[in-house]
């Protein structure tokens, strides 16, 4: 067995460098879930952090663990979505250059929400996979540190977070669900809820289709997937053939996991809006997709979603709608 | 000059009753609107509170502050807002019996959600007046507690507790902007605010007709109005012409006040869903209105805006968004 490579420990110390700087996002009870469930379901609302999604609370804690030197050369990453605004907003706040690659696909309103957080954008080529060669050029030349999505010890013990503070809002947690990608979030908060309680259940979702951690599970090795488009577009992309700590991490700490269907992140999305009036992405919403599609029986038990995060528009909430009522 | 009719001392002794069952709500900083009025703006998110708005402190510190044959007798009042839904979770978390008067051209939807919120409804008469004709007849004849929607020393220094919390998040407060009804928030807000810092500057928000209060205020005296159709619908309603506690509270703790008009407040709930990603009522939101229509200089000031309830569904949404994008 591959040795755990993030500790309860790290998650502490993540904290320590990101307090006052993350929100301690709240968790609320929702009235209307734990009705319908019979259960008491508490949203965690990462929703809430300034970039509207929890990422920064790993860009964070990486950024802050870096020495002077490397503060003063910087950070790069290449990601035009929530992992790019995180490290844009950590750099600003902790006084690091931040260089954000993006392709010239990218378009205008994206690359202006970046730099509005205070980072360059440096646009390249035709491609995500032109983007990051550039930001791997500026760590060769520039000596400017990359900040990696997810397959990164710090990243996730800054993800972990999340779970102290759901230990100690609801110290009676038994299951917490969370969206499944690169295994960054649920990797973290796994290895914290955990930690602290191994009984806690800990459920990772992904949509039906790309989703690369479950296929890597799978096949007993991290394998590539096809990107295929869905609602949950927050929760696409690989996990890395080099995979180093996600994949053994998600491996020791999640009990199971489900897929769901598109229909049912639509229907989940709605819900949210129309009733808990929360305008949040498809990735924000699995939790709730997977306990109406797959039946899993929460009754009597106290149960976490971590909703994250809400970069979305109307015009994609509206094509959710119509997946429920065409 | 009138004695206040609600000290900082009792906002404490609300705050002890209320302490694990309203929700100590997060106060957020906006990215955008700080941005945007070169300031740094807060959301107090009332809207987290269960039952979508702050109405629940108030009721339940009248109804904790009950003995127990009041208790037992139960509570009654005459609402189908946010102030009959707050009566109905609080009566149901205390152990308290609820009776929620209304009309009979009340929608079911609306019944249904205070029935689901634990309380029984009765059904009486073609107005609102009829309803509270049958409240006054069970506190009467049944010896039920009337819990007043604004105008009782109790409503008040619960609502005032958002105060504290305010000035603990944010302990160099210098404005905040609340939305002007009956006066049971801005007076328990202000009383709170002032009474630690009396520099915080309290600013009133009501729509632009039938703003009771204000009228009140230029008449010198509690004056009757007409009310008129809004989207800050909970705004609306008299402030009682033989008004006690909340006329000169208000008239003691607000430091000025404006009126917002239907395009603003539009404008503003087109902003809280597009940017912020929330559904807010009309009411929840002119407190940027009153920023944005009345130009009103906050650069470089800590501003925070009392963000409260959810009460609005996707039609009344489209309508502001109509309004503001014909």
């Amino acid at each position: 067995m591959t040795r755990c490579p993030v500790t309860l420990h790290d998650i502490y110390l993540a904290r320590a460098r990101i307090s006052g700087q993350a929100v301690r996002t709240p968790l609320v009870k929702s009235v209307s879930l734990s009705e319908r469930f019979e259960a008491e379901v508490y949203l965690k609302l990462e929703t809430l952090q300034p970039s509207g999604a929890f990422k920064l609370r790993g860009a964070l804690n990486a950024i802050a663990a870096l020495d002077e030197t490397a503060l003063a050369r910087g950070v790069t990453t290449a990601s035009t979505g929530n992992h790019g605004r995180a490290v844009a907003w950590a750099a600003s706040r902790l006084g690091a250059r931040a260089i954000i690659c993006v392709s010239e696909l990218v378009p205008a309103n994206k690359v202006a929400a970046i730099e509005a957080l205070g980072a360059e954008v440096r646009t390249v080529g035709r491609s995500q996979d032109d983007a990051f060669v550039e930001a791997r050029w500026l760590v060769e030349d520039e000596s400017m540190t990359l900040i990696e999505p997810f397959d990164d010890p710090l990243i996730v013990a800054g993800q972990g977070t999340i779970g102290l503070e759901l230990m100690e809002d609801v110290p009676e947690l038994d299951r917490v669900l969370i969206g499944l990608s690169g295994g960054g979030l649920l990797g973290g908060i796994g290895c914290a809820v955990r930690g602290i309680n191994p009984r806690v259940q800990v459920t990772g979702i992904s949509m039906m289709h790309g989703a690369a951690m479950i296929e890597s599970l799978a096949a007993g090795h991290p394998v590539a997937v096809e990107e295929v488009e869905t609602l949950a577009d927050s929760l696409g992309g690989g996990i890395g053939l080099e995979n180093h700590c996600t994949w053994p991490l998600v491996r020791e700490v999640m009990s199971d996991h489900c897929q769901v269907s598109e229909h049912a992140i639509a229907c989940a999305m709605v819900h949210f809006l129309e009733t808990e009036k929360m305008l949040v992405e498809g990735a924000a919403v699995v939790g709730l997709a997977a306990l109406e599609e797959h039946a899993i029986d929460i009754r009597g038990e106290r149960v976490a979603l971590i909703v994250s995060g809400n970069g979305v528009d109307m015009a994609t909430w509206q094509r959710a709608k119509n997946m429920v009522d065409p």
